[in-house]
C-alpha cells in the first residue's frame, strides 16, 4: 500500500475543526454544548441573499466565468468604490471563499521554500494554504499585554531574508480581533516598499469595527499599489459562510493574469453562490448597524464577564467578532479537552479553541484560549458562567 | 515592483478557456459562434435539483462539515452502492468540484517532484494542478489510428522509475471520449500492484457510455482496494457544472484523514451545492435513458459528418461528449484562431480546441482537436456545414 505524501504529514490539523469529535462525545452525554471555538455566526443571512436564491431561473447551472461573472465582479468593483476602495471589475476575480484567494496569492506571489511573515497568533489556516503552496510562514509574536497590536516594525523587519516575499496580515484580525491603525499600517507600507515585498491583506472581518473605530484598507496605501494583494470574503460579511464564495483583488495585473490561470484549472468558482454574493451588495444599510450593535453588545458582555473571572485576562478587541484570553490554566488544550469529556455544570460545557493552534512558536499561547462571541447574549452568559465554574474545578488550574 | 512566483510562469495556461478572448472577437463581429470547444452541456439540470435550490428553508447559509454534509455522504454512499461500488460515507469526502478532489489526491500521496504517469492526449487540467502540487505529469501516448485506447502495458512500464507514484486515468476518457474495457482496467491493476503505485480515477463522465457498453470503475478492481483514488464531479452526470461539487473516494483511511486535512483547511465544500447534489441522487432513471439518446445521436451525427469531411478522420468513441478529430490543417492552434478572427460562413463560425494543449510531448496534437459534441442536433449541423466550408478556406490546409 502507497503511503501518503510529504506535504500530507507536514498538513496541520485545524485547531478548531479537529475537535469536532470530542463535540460528538459531548453530545452524547446528552449536555448542551456553547461553541465558542468556531467563527460560524448566528446572524440571519440578508434576506437578499436567500430570495436570490430561491427565485433562480436558470435551466442549467452552468460553469461561470473562471474570474467569476462580470455582472458580480461589477457590482463587487461597486461596493469597493462604496467603500472607498477605487478598484474596477478587471482588479477582481471570484474565488471559492477567501480560503482560495488566500491560496491563489501564495501560488501566484511565494515560491516553494519562500516566506511570508505575519504576526502570531495568526489565523492557523495561513499554515495549511502554506503547506499546499510549499511555502513558509515566518511568525513575529504579538502580545496579548498590547492588545495582540503591530509588533515593533524592527521587529519585524528582523525576519526579512532573501527569502522573504511578503507580508501577510489579516486586518481585523481573527484569532485576537486587533483592528489595525493607519499608523500601523504605514509602518507596514514602508518595509513593504523598501524591501519590495508584497502585502497580502485579508479583510473578511472588514465590516466588524466598534467603538465607531475606522477601518483602513490597505488597498489605500499609496506607493504600494501593485504590491498589495487583497483577500476579501462574503462568508462573515452577509452571514452566508457556506455560500463559499471569496475574491483576490489586486492592481497589480501580472497577479491578476497568474491568478487567473489557477483560477482556470479549476473552472469556476461557485455560481448559486455568486448569485447569493451579488445580490448581498444591495444588503440594506441597517442590517449592518443591527449587526454591529449586537456585536458590540455581545463583545462588551464577553470581555468584561470573562475579566470578574478570577486569573483571566481578556483584551476588549475593536474587530471580527474573536478575542483571545489569557486563562489560569496548565495547557489550554488539555482544558479544552477536558470540558468536553469530563465536565459538565448544570448540563452544559463549553467548547473554546485552545491558542496554541494559532501559534507557530512551539510552546506560545499555552495559557490562551480564542473566543468566538457568536452567540446571543443570552447563550454567552451561560457559557461564560459555565467557563467560570469550569476554571474553579479544573485540575491543571494554575 | 515584486514579480509573480516561478509556479505563476510554469502554470500553463486552459487550452479551451484562453480562447474566450477571441470568442468576444467573434462576438464583436455579429457572427453565431458555435461552441465545440467546451464541455458545457445544454441538457436542463434535473427539476428535482433546481427545486431543492428553490426550496431552500435556510436562515443562515452556514459551512458544512469539511467533508460534506453527513446526509449528503450517506445518499452518495447509496448512489455509489446502487452502481455496484460498494462504499460508505466515511470513504468519501465532498469537494469543490471533481478540480478539487484531483488537487487533494494529487497533494495527499504525491510528493513534490514526483510523477503521476497518464496517457496523453489527456484533461489539460490535471497539469495546473501537478504545477499546484509541485509534480510531474509523465504521459504516454495513446493515438488516434486506435481510437486512443491505452497504450500497450509496456510503454506504460518504461515510464516508471522511483519517483513514480501513481497512475492517473479518466474514464471515459475527456478529451478523447474513449471508454476503457474491463481487460484494460485488468492490465492496469497489475502493474499498480506490482509497483504498489496510487491509480487515480478520474470518473466524471461515468454516466454517459453509449452503445450498451458498461462502464467498468477502478473502484472495483480486486486487490488494489487501498491503492485507488476514485474522483468524481456532479457537473456532468446532471449538468450542473457550476454547483462545483465532486467528491474524493477511497477505502485508504490514511489517504481519507490525510486529505481531511486538506478539506479542513479550506473549511467546507459550498453548502448550496450539497443541496442540489443530495437532490440529484434522486433524478429519475429516464433523465439518464433521454440524455442517452440525446448524446448517442448526437455523437452519431457527429462523427458520420465529420468522416464525411475530405481530409478528416474521427474515432467513434464510447463515453463521455468529447471526440478528437484529425484536421487536414498545419497547425489546429492556428486553425481555431483563424476560424474566429477572420473566418465565416452564412455568418456564422465555430470554437474549437485545439488538440495540442491536452498533450504534453511537444508538437504532438498539432493537426487534431478536440470537439465537444454538446449542442443541439441542429445546431451540431450548421457548425460541422461550417468547419467544412472552413477547411475548404482555410490557407494552411494540407
Amino acid at each position: 500500500m502507497p503511503s501518503i505524501s510529504e506535504k500530507g504529514r507536514k498538513m496541520p490539523p485545524s485547531p478548531i475543526r479537529k475537535l469536532v469529535p470530542f463535540s460528538e462525545e459531548a453530545k452524547r452525554k446528552g449536555r448542551i454544548v456553547y461553541h465558542l471555538n468556531i467563527g460560524q455566526p448566528d446572524i440571519p443571512t440578508p434576506d437578499v441573499a436567500l430570495n436570490a436564491i430561491r427565485n433562480i431561473d436558470l435551466k442549467v447551472i452552468e460553469y461561470s466565468h473562471s474570474a467569476g461573472n462580470e455582472s458580480y465582479r461589477c457590482k463587487l468593483a461597486s461596493y469597493y468604490q462604496g467603500i472607498g476602495i477605487n478598484v474596477g471589475s478587471g482588479d477582481i476575480i471570484v474565488t471559492t471563499g477567501g480560503s482560495e484567494a488566500i491560496l491563489f496569492a501564495f501560488m501566484s506571489c511565494v515560491n516553494p521554500d519562500e516566506e511570508v511573515i505575519t504576526s502570531e497568533p495568526f489565523y492557523a489556516n495561513y499554515n495549511g494554504f502554506a503547506v499546499t503552496a510549499g511555502i513558509n510562514i515566518v511568525p513575529v509574536t504579538s502580545h496579548i499585554e498590547n492588545d495582540f497590536a503591530l509588533p515593533p516594525i524592527e521587529e519585524i523587519e528582523k525576519r526579512i531574508t532573501s527569502r522573504t516575499r511578503g507580508i501577510i496580515i489579516c486586518n481585523p484580525n481573527n484569532p485576537t480581533g486587533y483592528l489595525y491603525s493607519e499608523k500601523e499600517l504605514l509602518l507596514l507600507k514602508d518595509i513593504v516598499k523598501e524591501h519590495d515585498l508584497f502585502l497580502f491583506s485579508d479583510e473578511a472581518y472588514r465590516e466588524f469595527c466598534y467603538d465607531g473605530a475606522r477601518h483602513y484598507s490597505a488597498m489605500n496605501l499609496s506607493g504600494i499599489e501593485k504590491n498589495v494583494i487583497l483577500v476579501d470574503s462574503v462568508s462573515k460579511r452577509y452571514s452566508e459562510c457556506g455560500v463559499r464564495i471569496g475574491a483576490l483583488i489586486t492592481r497589480n495585473r501580472e497577479v491578476i493574469s497568474t491568478a487567473m490561470k489557477f483560477a482556470q484549472a479549476r473552472l469556476s468558482p461557485p455560481a448559486l453562490g455568486q448569485i447569493a454574493g451579488e445580490a448581498s451588495v444591495d444588503t440594506p444599510h441597517e442590517y449592518f448597524a443591527e449587526v454591529n450593535r449586537e456585536y458590540t453588545a455581545r463583545r462588551n458582555y464577553m470581555v468584561d464577564a470573562l475579566n470578574k473571572i478570577p486569573g483571566v485576562y481578556c483584551p476588549r478587541p475593536k474587530g471580527a467578532f474573536y478575542t483571545v484570553a489569557r486563562l489560569p490554566v496548565d495547557d489550554s488544550e488539555n482544558f479544552a479537552r477536558w470540558l468536553l469529556e469530563e465536565f459538565e455544570y448544570k448540563n452544559q460545557t463549553v467548547m473554546v479553541a485552545p491558542a496554541s493552534g494559532f501559534y507557530s512558536t512551539p510552546g506560545s499561547g499555552k495559557n490562551e484560549v480564542r473566543i468566538a462571541y457568536v452567540l446571543m447574549i443570552e447563550d454567552l452568559k451561560n457559557a461564560i458562567e459555565t467557563l467560570a465554574e469550569a476554571l474553579k474545578a479544573y485540575p491543571g488550574k494554575v
